[in-house]
Protein backbone atom coordinates (compact mmCIF):
# COMPACT_ATOMS: atom_id res chain seq x y z
CA UNK A 1 0.00 0.00 0.00
CA UNK A 2 1.52 3.54 -1.07
CA UNK A 3 0.30 6.12 0.80
CA UNK A 4 -0.87 7.04 4.53
CA UNK A 5 -3.45 5.38 6.03
CA UNK A 6 -5.65 7.33 8.75
CA UNK A 7 -7.34 5.41 11.43
CA UNK A 8 -10.25 6.89 13.66
CA UNK A 9 -9.97 5.09 16.90
CA UNK A 10 -9.92 5.11 20.61
CA UNK A 11 -7.12 4.21 22.66
CA UNK A 12 -8.52 2.08 25.00
CA UNK A 13 -10.80 0.13 22.43
CA UNK A 14 -9.40 -3.44 21.76
CA UNK A 15 -11.28 -3.14 18.33
CA UNK A 16 -9.22 0.03 17.31
CA UNK A 17 -5.68 -0.97 18.64
CA UNK A 18 -6.02 -4.42 16.64
CA UNK A 19 -6.02 -1.99 13.42
CA UNK A 20 -3.11 -0.28 14.63
CA UNK A 21 -0.98 -3.56 15.56
CA UNK A 22 -1.53 -4.72 12.42
CA UNK A 23 -0.77 -1.35 10.15
CA UNK A 24 2.57 -1.18 11.56
CA UNK A 25 3.54 -5.18 11.76
CA UNK A 26 2.54 -5.06 7.86
CA UNK A 27 4.63 -1.86 7.74
CA UNK A 28 1.88 0.36 6.44
CA UNK A 29 2.25 4.47 7.33
CA UNK A 30 -0.74 5.67 9.11
CA UNK A 31 -1.93 8.75 11.05
CA UNK A 32 -3.63 7.95 14.49
CA UNK A 33 -6.92 10.13 15.36
CA UNK A 34 -7.80 9.97 18.82
CA UNK A 35 -11.76 9.49 19.04
CA UNK A 36 -13.67 8.84 22.44
CA UNK A 37 -16.63 6.44 22.28
CA UNK A 38 -17.29 7.53 25.88
CA UNK A 39 -17.34 11.17 25.18
CA UNK A 40 -19.89 10.59 22.42
CA UNK A 41 -17.26 11.74 20.25
CA UNK A 42 -18.03 8.82 17.32
CA UNK A 43 -21.71 10.34 17.82
CA UNK A 44 -21.37 13.71 15.87
CA UNK A 45 -22.18 14.66 12.51
CA UNK A 46 -18.60 15.03 11.36
CA UNK A 47 -18.10 11.11 12.23
CA UNK A 48 -20.79 10.07 11.23
CA UNK A 49 -20.11 11.05 7.82
CA UNK A 50 -17.18 9.08 7.98
CA UNK A 51 -19.07 5.98 9.50
CA UNK A 52 -23.00 5.79 8.96
CA UNK A 53 -22.87 3.68 12.40
CA UNK A 54 -21.26 6.21 14.75
CA UNK A 55 -18.40 3.26 15.53
CA UNK A 56 -14.62 3.25 15.41
CA UNK A 57 -12.99 2.47 14.08
CA UNK A 58 -12.59 3.47 10.68
CA UNK A 59 -10.10 3.95 8.48
CA UNK A 60 -9.75 6.26 5.25
CA UNK A 61 -7.23 4.54 2.75
CA UNK A 62 -4.77 6.77 1.09
CA UNK A 63 -7.35 7.44 -2.24
CA UNK A 64 -10.16 8.89 0.09
CA UNK A 65 -12.24 5.78 0.30
CA UNK A 66 -13.12 5.09 4.47
CA UNK A 67 -14.09 1.44 5.56
CA UNK A 68 -15.42 0.53 8.87
CA UNK A 69 -15.85 -3.08 10.96
CA UNK A 70 -12.30 -3.94 12.82
CA UNK A 71 -11.60 -6.96 11.05
CA UNK A 72 -12.76 -6.39 7.37
CA UNK A 73 -9.99 -3.39 7.92
CA UNK A 74 -6.87 -5.13 9.30
CA UNK A 75 -8.11 -7.71 6.08
CA UNK A 76 -7.83 -4.73 3.74
CA UNK A 77 -4.49 -3.55 5.62
CA UNK A 78 -2.70 -7.36 5.52
CA UNK A 79 -4.31 -7.88 2.31
CA UNK A 80 -3.14 -4.93 0.29
CA UNK A 81 0.32 -5.06 2.25
CA UNK A 82 2.90 -7.57 1.70
CA UNK A 83 2.31 -8.91 5.75
CA UNK A 84 2.17 -12.67 5.93
CA UNK A 85 -0.97 -12.55 8.37
CA UNK A 86 -3.02 -13.89 6.45
CA UNK A 87 -2.67 -17.66 5.64
CA UNK A 88 -1.83 -18.44 1.89
CA UNK A 89 -3.65 -22.06 2.22
CA UNK A 90 -7.27 -21.57 0.89
CA UNK A 91 -8.78 -23.72 4.60
CA UNK A 92 -6.38 -21.67 6.63
CA UNK A 93 -7.95 -18.76 5.40
CA UNK A 94 -11.11 -19.55 5.87
CA UNK A 95 -10.03 -21.09 9.37
CA UNK A 96 -8.93 -17.54 10.39
CA UNK A 97 -12.36 -16.16 9.07
CA UNK A 98 -13.99 -18.33 11.02
CA UNK A 99 -12.35 -17.34 14.24
CA UNK A 100 -12.82 -13.69 13.35
CA UNK A 101 -16.39 -14.19 13.06
CA UNK A 102 -16.62 -16.01 16.31
CA UNK A 103 -14.85 -13.14 17.66
CA UNK A 104 -17.42 -10.71 16.41
CA UNK A 105 -20.32 -13.07 17.35
CA UNK A 106 -19.68 -15.01 20.69
CA UNK A 107 -16.65 -13.14 22.21
CA UNK A 108 -16.71 -9.26 21.94
CA UNK A 109 -20.02 -8.85 22.64
CA UNK A 110 -19.72 -10.54 25.94
CA UNK A 111 -16.12 -9.89 27.19
CA UNK A 112 -16.11 -5.85 25.29
CA UNK A 113 -19.40 -5.12 26.21
CA UNK A 114 -18.75 -5.78 30.50
CA UNK A 115 -15.55 -4.29 30.27
CA UNK A 116 -16.69 -1.29 28.76
CA UNK A 117 -19.15 -1.13 31.52
CA UNK A 118 -17.14 -2.49 34.20
CA UNK A 119 -14.25 -0.74 33.75
CA UNK A 120 -14.84 2.30 31.91
CA UNK A 121 -18.83 3.30 32.56
CA UNK A 122 -17.73 2.13 36.28
CA UNK A 123 -21.20 0.16 36.36
CA UNK A 124 -21.26 -2.50 39.73
CA UNK A 125 -21.89 -6.02 39.05
CA UNK A 126 -25.07 -5.62 40.26
CA UNK A 127 -26.10 -3.09 37.77
CA UNK A 128 -24.55 -6.00 35.11
CA UNK A 129 -26.21 -8.40 32.94
CA UNK A 130 -25.34 -12.19 34.47
CA UNK A 131 -25.90 -13.41 31.00
CA UNK A 132 -22.70 -10.99 29.92
CA UNK A 133 -20.78 -12.73 32.37
CA UNK A 134 -21.63 -16.29 31.22
CA UNK A 135 -21.25 -16.24 27.96
CA UNK A 136 -17.95 -14.27 28.35
CA UNK A 137 -16.62 -16.88 30.35
CA UNK A 138 -18.21 -19.91 27.92
CA UNK A 139 -16.02 -18.04 24.89
CA UNK A 140 -12.86 -18.16 27.36
CA UNK A 141 -13.18 -21.37 28.04
CA UNK A 142 -13.41 -22.39 24.34
CA UNK A 143 -10.05 -20.71 23.71
CA UNK A 144 -7.97 -22.05 26.29
CA UNK A 145 -9.32 -26.05 24.92
CA UNK A 146 -8.48 -24.94 21.54
CA UNK A 147 -4.53 -23.97 21.36
CA UNK A 148 -3.19 -26.42 19.01
CA UNK A 149 -0.23 -24.78 19.06
CA UNK A 150 1.74 -21.51 19.52
CA UNK A 151 -0.81 -19.41 17.52
CA UNK A 152 -4.71 -20.05 16.73
CA UNK A 153 -3.75 -21.55 13.35
CA UNK A 154 -0.92 -23.26 14.43
CA UNK A 155 2.87 -22.18 14.22
CA UNK A 156 2.26 -18.89 12.43
CA UNK A 157 0.74 -15.93 13.70
CA UNK A 158 -2.37 -14.74 11.67
CA UNK A 159 -5.12 -12.12 11.63
CA UNK A 160 -6.92 -14.16 14.17
CA UNK A 161 -4.88 -13.96 16.80
CA UNK A 162 -4.55 -9.67 17.14
CA UNK A 163 -8.52 -10.05 16.50
CA UNK A 164 -8.64 -12.38 19.45
CA UNK A 165 -6.08 -10.85 21.35
CA UNK A 166 -7.56 -7.31 21.68
CA UNK A 167 -10.20 -8.08 24.47
CA UNK A 168 -8.89 -11.32 25.53
CA UNK A 169 -5.75 -9.39 27.10
CA UNK A 170 -7.64 -7.09 28.94
CA UNK A 171 -11.03 -9.40 29.97
CA UNK A 172 -9.73 -9.34 33.86
CA UNK A 173 -10.92 -5.47 33.17
CA UNK A 174 -14.45 -6.80 32.79
CA UNK A 175 -14.24 -9.63 35.24
CA UNK A 176 -13.07 -12.47 33.84
CA UNK A 177 -11.20 -14.72 34.67
CA UNK A 178 -7.67 -15.26 33.29
CA UNK A 179 -5.76 -16.59 36.32
CA UNK A 180 -7.27 -20.29 35.94
CA UNK A 181 -6.42 -20.00 32.29
CA UNK A 182 -2.58 -20.64 31.65
CA UNK A 183 -2.64 -21.49 27.53
CA UNK A 184 -4.65 -18.13 27.46
CA UNK A 185 -2.37 -16.35 29.47
CA UNK A 186 1.11 -17.78 27.81
CA UNK A 187 -0.52 -17.37 24.15
CA UNK A 188 -1.70 -13.73 25.69
CA UNK A 189 2.10 -13.17 25.49
CA UNK A 190 3.15 -14.60 22.66
CA UNK A 191 0.77 -12.78 20.55
CA UNK A 192 1.83 -9.26 22.37
CA UNK A 193 5.05 -9.95 21.35
CA UNK A 194 4.97 -11.12 17.73
CA UNK A 195 2.69 -7.69 17.26
CA UNK A 196 5.25 -5.71 20.06
CA UNK A 197 2.19 -4.61 22.46
CA UNK A 198 2.71 -3.22 25.13
CA UNK A 199 1.69 -4.86 28.25
CA UNK A 200 0.69 -1.79 29.61
CA UNK A 201 -1.39 -0.22 26.12
CA UNK A 202 -4.66 0.13 25.65
CA UNK A 203 -5.80 -0.75 29.88
CA UNK A 204 -8.70 0.96 31.06
CA UNK B 1 -12.67 -28.16 -5.38
CA UNK B 2 -13.37 -31.55 -6.21
CA UNK B 3 -15.08 -33.97 -4.00
CA UNK B 4 -18.63 -33.66 -2.29
CA UNK B 5 -19.06 -30.86 0.25
CA UNK B 6 -21.50 -32.11 3.10
CA UNK B 7 -23.29 -29.87 4.77
CA UNK B 8 -24.97 -29.88 8.18
CA UNK B 9 -27.20 -27.80 8.48
CA UNK B 10 -31.27 -26.80 9.45
CA UNK B 11 -33.51 -26.04 6.78
CA UNK B 12 -35.31 -22.73 8.57
CA UNK B 13 -31.88 -21.46 9.41
CA UNK B 14 -30.77 -18.59 7.63
CA UNK B 15 -27.47 -19.24 8.19
CA UNK B 16 -27.47 -23.10 7.00
CA UNK B 17 -29.23 -21.55 4.12
CA UNK B 18 -26.37 -19.13 2.85
CA UNK B 19 -24.20 -22.09 2.39
CA UNK B 20 -26.16 -24.30 0.20
CA UNK B 21 -27.02 -21.53 -1.64
CA UNK B 22 -23.53 -20.24 -2.45
CA UNK B 23 -22.52 -24.04 -2.83
CA UNK B 24 -25.17 -24.12 -5.82
CA UNK B 25 -24.15 -20.82 -7.06
CA UNK B 26 -20.50 -21.92 -7.44
CA UNK B 27 -21.08 -24.79 -9.30
CA UNK B 28 -19.95 -27.65 -5.73
CA UNK B 29 -21.34 -30.61 -5.36
CA UNK B 30 -22.83 -31.13 -2.03
CA UNK B 31 -24.88 -33.95 0.58
CA UNK B 32 -26.99 -32.01 2.72
CA UNK B 33 -27.92 -33.37 5.69
CA UNK B 34 -30.90 -31.90 8.07
CA UNK B 35 -30.08 -31.06 11.74
CA UNK B 36 -32.54 -29.80 13.61
CA UNK B 37 -31.51 -27.01 16.12
CA UNK B 38 -35.24 -26.34 17.66
CA UNK B 39 -34.95 -30.56 18.29
CA UNK B 40 -31.40 -30.22 20.38
CA UNK B 41 -30.15 -32.38 17.37
CA UNK B 42 -26.60 -29.60 17.62
CA UNK B 43 -26.55 -30.90 21.33
CA UNK B 44 -25.20 -34.34 20.86
CA UNK B 45 -22.02 -35.74 21.47
CA UNK B 46 -21.58 -36.77 18.39
CA UNK B 47 -22.51 -33.51 16.75
CA UNK B 48 -20.35 -31.41 18.99
CA UNK B 49 -17.16 -33.89 17.69
CA UNK B 50 -18.00 -31.79 14.57
CA UNK B 51 -18.33 -28.58 15.91
CA UNK B 52 -17.41 -28.25 19.64
CA UNK B 53 -20.03 -25.29 19.63
CA UNK B 54 -22.66 -27.55 18.92
CA UNK B 55 -24.22 -24.71 16.27
CA UNK B 56 -24.73 -25.47 12.57
CA UNK B 57 -24.03 -25.27 9.97
CA UNK B 58 -20.79 -26.91 9.82
CA UNK B 59 -19.19 -28.75 6.57
CA UNK B 60 -16.90 -30.96 5.83
CA UNK B 61 -14.96 -31.15 2.75
CA UNK B 62 -13.72 -33.49 0.53
CA UNK B 63 -10.71 -34.14 2.64
CA UNK B 64 -12.36 -34.56 6.22
CA UNK B 65 -11.45 -31.47 7.25
CA UNK B 66 -14.56 -29.67 8.86
CA UNK B 67 -15.23 -25.81 9.62
CA UNK B 68 -17.93 -24.14 11.32
CA UNK B 69 -19.13 -20.32 10.87
CA UNK B 70 -21.78 -19.93 8.05
CA UNK B 71 -19.64 -16.68 6.74
CA UNK B 72 -16.07 -18.28 6.84
CA UNK B 73 -17.69 -21.23 5.11
CA UNK B 74 -19.40 -19.41 2.41
CA UNK B 75 -15.85 -17.90 1.73
CA UNK B 76 -14.50 -20.60 1.73
CA UNK B 77 -16.57 -22.49 -0.62
CA UNK B 78 -16.83 -19.47 -3.17
CA UNK B 79 -12.85 -18.61 -2.95
CA UNK B 80 -11.94 -22.89 -3.33
CA UNK B 81 -14.22 -22.68 -6.31
CA UNK B 82 -14.92 -21.12 -9.74
CA UNK B 83 -17.11 -18.62 -8.40
CA UNK B 84 -17.40 -14.91 -9.20
CA UNK B 85 -19.02 -13.92 -5.27
CA UNK B 86 -15.56 -12.49 -4.23
CA UNK B 87 -14.59 -9.26 -5.72
CA UNK B 88 -11.04 -9.18 -7.02
CA UNK B 89 -10.56 -5.69 -6.13
CA UNK B 90 -8.68 -5.58 -2.59
CA UNK B 91 -11.21 -3.02 -1.52
CA UNK B 92 -14.33 -4.41 -2.53
CA UNK B 93 -13.18 -7.45 -1.28
CA UNK B 94 -12.78 -5.83 1.98
CA UNK B 95 -15.84 -3.50 1.71
CA UNK B 96 -17.69 -7.18 0.79
CA UNK B 97 -16.12 -8.58 4.85
CA UNK B 98 -17.28 -6.08 6.53
CA UNK B 99 -20.97 -6.41 5.65
CA UNK B 100 -20.92 -9.50 6.50
CA UNK B 101 -19.27 -9.37 10.13
CA UNK B 102 -21.78 -6.32 10.46
CA UNK B 103 -24.46 -9.25 9.48
CA UNK B 104 -23.17 -10.96 12.75
CA UNK B 105 -22.89 -8.18 14.66
CA UNK B 106 -25.67 -6.17 14.08
CA UNK B 107 -27.96 -8.03 11.87
CA UNK B 108 -28.38 -11.23 13.00
CA UNK B 109 -28.45 -10.97 16.63
CA UNK B 110 -31.64 -8.73 16.83
CA UNK B 111 -33.35 -10.49 13.41
CA UNK B 112 -32.33 -14.22 13.47
CA UNK B 113 -32.96 -14.23 17.27
CA UNK B 114 -36.56 -12.69 17.64
CA UNK B 115 -37.54 -14.88 14.93
CA UNK B 116 -36.31 -17.66 15.84
CA UNK B 117 -38.00 -17.04 19.40
CA UNK B 118 -41.21 -15.71 17.96
CA UNK B 119 -41.79 -17.97 15.00
CA UNK B 120 -40.27 -21.45 16.49
CA UNK B 121 -40.80 -21.15 19.46
CA UNK B 122 -43.35 -19.95 19.79
CA UNK B 123 -42.88 -16.65 22.13
CA UNK B 124 -45.39 -14.05 22.47
CA UNK B 125 -44.31 -10.29 21.58
CA UNK B 126 -44.57 -9.46 25.85
CA UNK B 127 -42.06 -12.45 26.08
CA UNK B 128 -39.88 -11.16 24.00
CA UNK B 129 -36.94 -8.76 24.98
CA UNK B 130 -38.19 -4.89 23.50
CA UNK B 131 -33.95 -4.54 22.59
CA UNK B 132 -34.19 -7.07 19.89
CA UNK B 133 -37.07 -5.11 17.96
CA UNK B 134 -34.90 -1.73 18.30
CA UNK B 135 -31.98 -3.23 17.04
CA UNK B 136 -33.00 -5.39 14.15
CA UNK B 137 -35.26 -2.29 13.40
CA UNK B 138 -32.17 -0.06 13.55
CA UNK B 139 -30.23 -3.05 11.29
CA UNK B 140 -33.16 -2.72 8.98
CA UNK B 141 -33.18 1.08 8.22
CA UNK B 142 -29.48 1.12 7.82
CA UNK B 143 -29.56 -1.17 5.01
CA UNK B 144 -32.94 0.72 3.35
CA UNK B 145 -30.41 4.16 3.39
CA UNK B 146 -27.16 2.33 1.85
CA UNK B 147 -27.77 0.58 -1.49
CA UNK B 148 -25.85 2.16 -4.37
CA UNK B 149 -26.69 0.01 -6.90
CA UNK B 150 -28.77 -3.40 -7.62
CA UNK B 151 -26.57 -5.34 -4.83
CA UNK B 152 -24.69 -4.15 -1.77
CA UNK B 153 -21.35 -3.90 -3.45
CA UNK B 154 -23.14 -2.42 -6.79
CA UNK B 155 -23.33 -4.26 -10.23
CA UNK B 156 -22.54 -7.61 -8.90
CA UNK B 157 -23.68 -9.82 -6.58
CA UNK B 158 -21.42 -11.07 -3.88
CA UNK B 159 -21.56 -12.72 -0.51
CA UNK B 160 -22.07 -9.76 1.04
CA UNK B 161 -25.75 -9.89 -0.33
CA UNK B 162 -26.54 -13.70 -0.18
CA UNK B 163 -25.27 -13.37 3.80
CA UNK B 164 -27.48 -10.24 4.78
CA UNK B 165 -30.48 -11.57 2.42
CA UNK B 166 -30.73 -14.99 4.79
CA UNK B 167 -32.48 -13.44 7.82
CA UNK B 168 -34.07 -10.24 5.90
CA UNK B 169 -35.89 -12.33 3.40
CA UNK B 170 -37.58 -13.89 6.60
CA UNK B 171 -37.42 -10.97 9.19
CA UNK B 172 -40.97 -10.46 8.64
CA UNK B 173 -41.56 -13.73 10.51
CA UNK B 174 -39.97 -11.98 13.49
CA UNK B 175 -42.48 -9.20 13.16
CA UNK B 176 -40.07 -7.14 11.77
CA UNK B 177 -41.83 -4.48 9.37
CA UNK B 178 -40.35 -5.09 5.71
CA UNK B 179 -43.84 -3.23 3.87
CA UNK B 180 -42.29 -0.46 4.46
CA UNK B 181 -38.59 -0.83 3.01
CA UNK B 182 -39.42 -1.04 -0.81
CA UNK B 183 -35.57 -0.77 -1.56
CA UNK B 184 -35.01 -3.79 0.51
CA UNK B 185 -37.91 -5.95 -0.57
CA UNK B 186 -36.93 -5.33 -4.06
CA UNK B 187 -33.46 -6.01 -3.51
CA UNK B 188 -34.47 -9.56 -1.65
CA UNK B 189 -36.26 -10.65 -4.98
CA UNK B 190 -32.82 -9.46 -6.43
CA UNK B 191 -31.22 -11.60 -4.80
CA UNK B 192 -33.53 -14.57 -4.38
CA UNK B 193 -33.32 -14.67 -8.21
CA UNK B 194 -29.13 -14.01 -8.17
CA UNK B 195 -29.31 -17.26 -6.16
CA UNK B 196 -31.97 -19.37 -7.51
CA UNK B 197 -33.76 -19.25 -3.98
CA UNK B 198 -37.99 -19.93 -3.88
CA UNK B 199 -39.82 -18.15 -2.36
CA UNK B 200 -40.89 -20.33 0.15
CA UNK B 201 -37.62 -21.55 1.13
CA UNK B 202 -36.56 -21.81 4.45
CA UNK B 203 -39.60 -20.09 6.23
CA UNK B 204 -40.99 -20.96 10.03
Amino acid sequence: MTGRLTIYGDRISGNCLKVKWVARHAGVNFDWIDVSVAMGETQTDEFRQLNPFGQAPVVVFPDGRSLAQSNAIIFAIADMSSSRLIPLDGFARAEMLAWMFWEQYSHEPAIAVRRYRKAILRRTDAELDPALLEKGERALTHLEQTFRGPFLLGEEASLADVAIVAYTRVADEGGFDLASRPRTRAWISRVERAFDIPETEGRA
